[in-house]
């Protein structure tokens, strides 16, 4: 479970200059020396479960290349309130003025990760995976979906060219759930793998008699998931969608789906709150 | 209140092609026709305040260069569960490839927008103005504090750049509150404007004595807060922060603070529900 | 089959770019007055089949935007040796510091088309679909996995991030190909396809007992490859690769298997001869 | 003859960008542990003429920036089929999911040495250089003319912008073969050369009279050819263009012009056959 | 006073591009061998104020990235003329090919420091600084206003967007002077400074009622000028401008204006002449 | 004589983007209605020569693609002061945010075409080509190169990349003129011109033996220029460089050198002052 290096310096690279300008941090410029040194702690003020360390890395590997970043939990790792993620120490003026960008994307990350882990222990014993959806953040898509695996969910597919899903406005154009299987088909190679959304069993049952990888239930009530399930019978996969939260979760998937797709996961999921603690202030070198 | 033309396009090129990838959206290609023609309409799920038109625009009209976007409820009006706030018309493969994208950027700036004009209102009355910080997602400040407009907030400086905020590593850096702003003010240039962040009535006694543009109260008691505003006299603004929430925000408002900066307004709205409903479906032209 | 647009223009600006340095077509301009206008036709020199004309056409709208571009010979369409695939009428200058992009895109284009539908024809009447490879020209993937298309053949995955195929390297590493197996479908998503290369019958045979979408039986003889396909029994599809060249391909076919790649369809196909004929030569307008 | 770092650098990240996607090489991910290292040895499958070692050295430093890669046999030097032309250790992933951008770039690259050395070993004890034309891959002109230069071949100019080359459209709308070079020389700096083409014994007489740098004697006979050689008698350089191959080319030597262009150099060599083979298969570090 | 690493890299590869094409230094290539070593002293050949060393020093290692760069003298110190600022030491191809980068960056940076000082100077002994404008050349800001810092001046805004300033036609469009600046706080963040031009007393008359913080005196004559200081009397900043020279900014100067701005500073300074001399001939290493 | 739209495009997007940032014209926009409509005239403020209206329009034209920019006076024109370059009428937000932007290349742009212009003046009735060098501010180079031809002048070689200029350290690691010159023979292509710079007339000596395209005289009273002239006797040209002023030209061109360079034209010219003159104010449409 890694983050490519290049994806990672891009973005990181991208919100500094968004935050620095041209001008750079004309605060502490001003007021910390160019030679002075500190350590700080990046701490957990509220319990979650740990994303995002290469990105705060970066940022301030990127203001001080040679600064040391420790990592006390990794990603994917529960963290208590209070509890140290990583440490780093080096450069004053650089630990001060990546600190806002490095929070910034470890919050969002942390916190989709602290989501999708509490939907993931909802779950539990049931064989239904927890998946993400395409509402991710414009810009942050590969981070959020990495985030989401951090947490013990799975991801759907990445965008709209990695695999078919055909929803009801594709249905419509194509005259019908079996044409626009056929159709899909017909265009895809042999490595895309297709799904198709139905809104009612009887479209299930169309779907029954055409070959396709998944069949992507919207909106059903647990009883009418719990008959598609068994309409199925493990020829494909079956994933639900729709009104699912906390509360609902866990009846879903008793129904027996094999996948839940869960927006809120990327759409939704309030930062979680973390801080950079001077160990030690800025000192001269 | 307008978003530059360029950032919107840039934007929305690059969310577009992190959906689309080198292939492309393959389920549309292969079931919907390349001139059939659809209508769409940006409903909103529940209520809330309308924020982002011109990314979904230019959403469509990325894919669609000749499409219609004729918008109903402008960014910044009152949006109701149910409402139609746009209305498209145009290619249908445009329309179904860019809806997740235009949708996402409008979900998350109307979350934004909504939750901000709940502060905003929880304030009235008192003299308190709802303030963003830097706590945006990174790689969308710009729109992320334009939302926060459309809600009736008002920005705090865009980054570390624009404006000097020092805060307590600066000051322990510079020797001391007196030390750091003067050091701020030697650098400076004269449209710089200069804040200082205080813990203490004891610090913001030593602030008073130099002149600054702004100084933030951080965590203070409401008891606290008052005696604060009371020694600043006017002399320069005072804004709080930390511990804000919808809870405590009129309290806070009612202690005369000028200012009150949330980070929950960028960092955890939760995004706005809204859809693509088709008035009409698919059809070859 | 379309290409994105977006695509074509990054891929057009950069090839101009390349050509036209910073100083332009110095020849051009020196020669030809800058209102002059004229006609072109692009014509086959040899016959083949038609590819890239929307890059063409882009070339000449980037310098010219007013231009207009004829299609008389869609990409996909066969065309003769002497016939005119498209007709091109703009400002002299345009056309001519344009004219070497143009025909450098759409040669190679029409040369991977013309030499994918060879393939295609020989393998006629046999189940076997001619697929490419990722031995495509850096930066020019999407294009030249276009052209195949346009000749009639198939597309494998388009990279290393949209599907899954095990190699020898991938299976010595893991431990043997039911593990590899394994390890793969515990990380991949549910919408990520399964390929698993094997050498030798006895590698199929650990293969029929897992459940994968896809096997690619590598430089193996006809006669093995019936007898793999006779193993395989329509589990799932079979692919041949290695040794495959015009002489040896309607054979391999015949062997049953469902895919056949081809890695000469993109690394070694000879451009198409193209030229651009003036039905008038510059002149004033 | 050596290629600028940044220029490499560029086109081995775009390319690898264009194979690995947001999601990276998810079978290798799967498959191999991040800390596996390998040895492999680039090998050559048929005998030809190395280039783009610095490509393939990149694309692997890319991925593994401490990895080691040795040269065996440096551009420009001949390999036997089977011999080893480079030698990479380092991180087993980086190794296999730069492989396949490191052969492509390669393998294209030493095919067009390759050929070139053919065309060069023909003309033999002749006055003939040979060079290449602008028919080169969009956006690969800088790697491709390099090549040419490691079979033994010269450059011609390297685009519209730094030489000027006189064509019959620009001869027809200056009204003539003396306007157009008058027109040319009128424009040009006094560092920039100039060329004309000519179809004919008759405008060649013209071009005599005129002070140029080279003249192109475009599809003309062999007999012409040397007529023309003889008329030109030193006062410039003579250039055969047009119907040139490598039974052609001896001939056209002989006939005493200084170059020969030759466009199937850069547009129709066939890839030289590469692999990697793996001296140590990946294992733990 | 530092310039971001980033911007000075991305400044200096941009230059490079344009500088070497993607040939590069082809006269260097062809006469020195790839690893000879050279040593070389950067000279100013006339006096000034040293600025710009961290752009001549990326210049260097861009191509040699273990070179060697000793500052002699730093930026915002004076420099006689013969005087050594730099020596750098490394490969002489890497040295020659940057040498004329590296002197165009700091040539024109130490001209802006070497203007700018010689203002600072004149006007020593009253209250007033020395400040730019926006008068830069386009895509330099940033290192412009360094270099006026350099030279002991102090910045105005960077751009149109991080402080307000009201000009005639504001006033104009917005009914009046009052008028505007109530426009402008309405819409100012709390951390945007807010300016004012005037061309008469009677303007700053109107000024002087609404609270700004500074006000900008356009083309007065001295005499006005010290009658707008006493307007004004300390309640805001007082800037100067308009026909600002060398001959006419101490009288300027001594009507008590707290700023000058000066255009020319950034639009017409004369480049200071520095030259790269050889110690030791380019010799291998 | 055009500048390439792709580049002014991007120069002025760039420049923009430097004054605008991310949150734009924060002035404008708080106090001039958003379809407040306005006309203005671009008026030259002292004598010169028009160069850049490309690039003014450009910027008018990116920020109000339908404001309408006419051209009174073309560059390469001379213009009186008080004279009108050029009228535009358009959105009255768009005219004043682009106002610095287009001020600040036209201003530099006639500043280099203006001082060209009276170097070619200067030496009018000589044979002397007035040309200019490398000095040129980076990023901008075509555009300057540019101006020098807008002012009666010639560009010598673009760059590094584009023609062969042998100095004094290529001749000593080279070890002599002959030697160098015949290195630079070998490597270069047959359209790449060859320039030699010598500082001796014995040096000269040496370099009438070798064919060379051009002498560069570096450096020479003009006793020595005319002598070197003599020597030449029209076999290839003759450059002279160094101690080139107004004062000195005249009599350097009358030695008959071919051309003269003249760094200030790039490196020193001051800017030709320039304002916007608003015939309407703004005014709502």
């Amino acid at each position: 479970m890694t983050l490519p290096n290049t994806l990672v310096l891009a973005a990181v690279r991208s919100a500094l200059a968004e935050d620095l300008g041209l001008s750079g941090d004309i605060t502490t410029e001003a007021t910390i020396a160019s030679d002075a040194r500190s350590e700080a702690l990046v701490v957990a003020r509220q319990p979650g479960v740990v994303s995002g360390l290469a990105l705060a890395e970066a940022a301030f590997r990127e203001l001080d290349p040679s600064c040391s970043f420790e990592v006390a939990i990794d990603d994917g790792e529960p963290v208590f309130g209070g509890a140290t993620a990583a440490r780093i120490s080096g450069n004053a003026r650089a630990i001060l003025s990546a600190e806002r960008v490095a929070l910034n994307f470890m919050g969002r990350m942390c916190g989709i990760a602290t989501l999708t882990r509490r939907y993931v222990d909802t779950v539990a014993g049931t064989r239904a995976k927890i998946v993400d959806t395409r509402k991710t953040t414009p810009g942050l898509r590969v981070f959020e979906k990495y985030a989401v695996r951090c947490g013990g969910g799975y991801n759907h597919r990445f965008g709209l060219f990695d695999a078919i899903l055909i929803k009801d406005n594709h249905i419509v154009a194509s005259g019908g759930i079996a044409e626009a299987i056929t159709a899909a088909k017909a265009a895809a190679g042999h490595m895309t793998k297709i799904e198709v959304e139905v809104d009612t069993l009887a479209q299930l049952e169309i779907v029954l008699h055409a070959k396709v990888d998944c069949v992507l239930l919207d909106n059903m009530r647990p009883a009418d998931l719990r008959k598609a399930v068994t309409m199925v019978g493990g020829r494909f996969l079956t994933e639900a969608s729709g009104g699912v939260n906390l509360d609902t979760v866990r009846e879903i998937a008793e129904t027996g789906v094999d996948l839940i797709s869960v927006g809120a996961l990327t759409h939704s999921a309030p930062v979680l709150d973390l801080g950079l603690d001077f160990v030690t202030q800025p000192k001269k070198s």
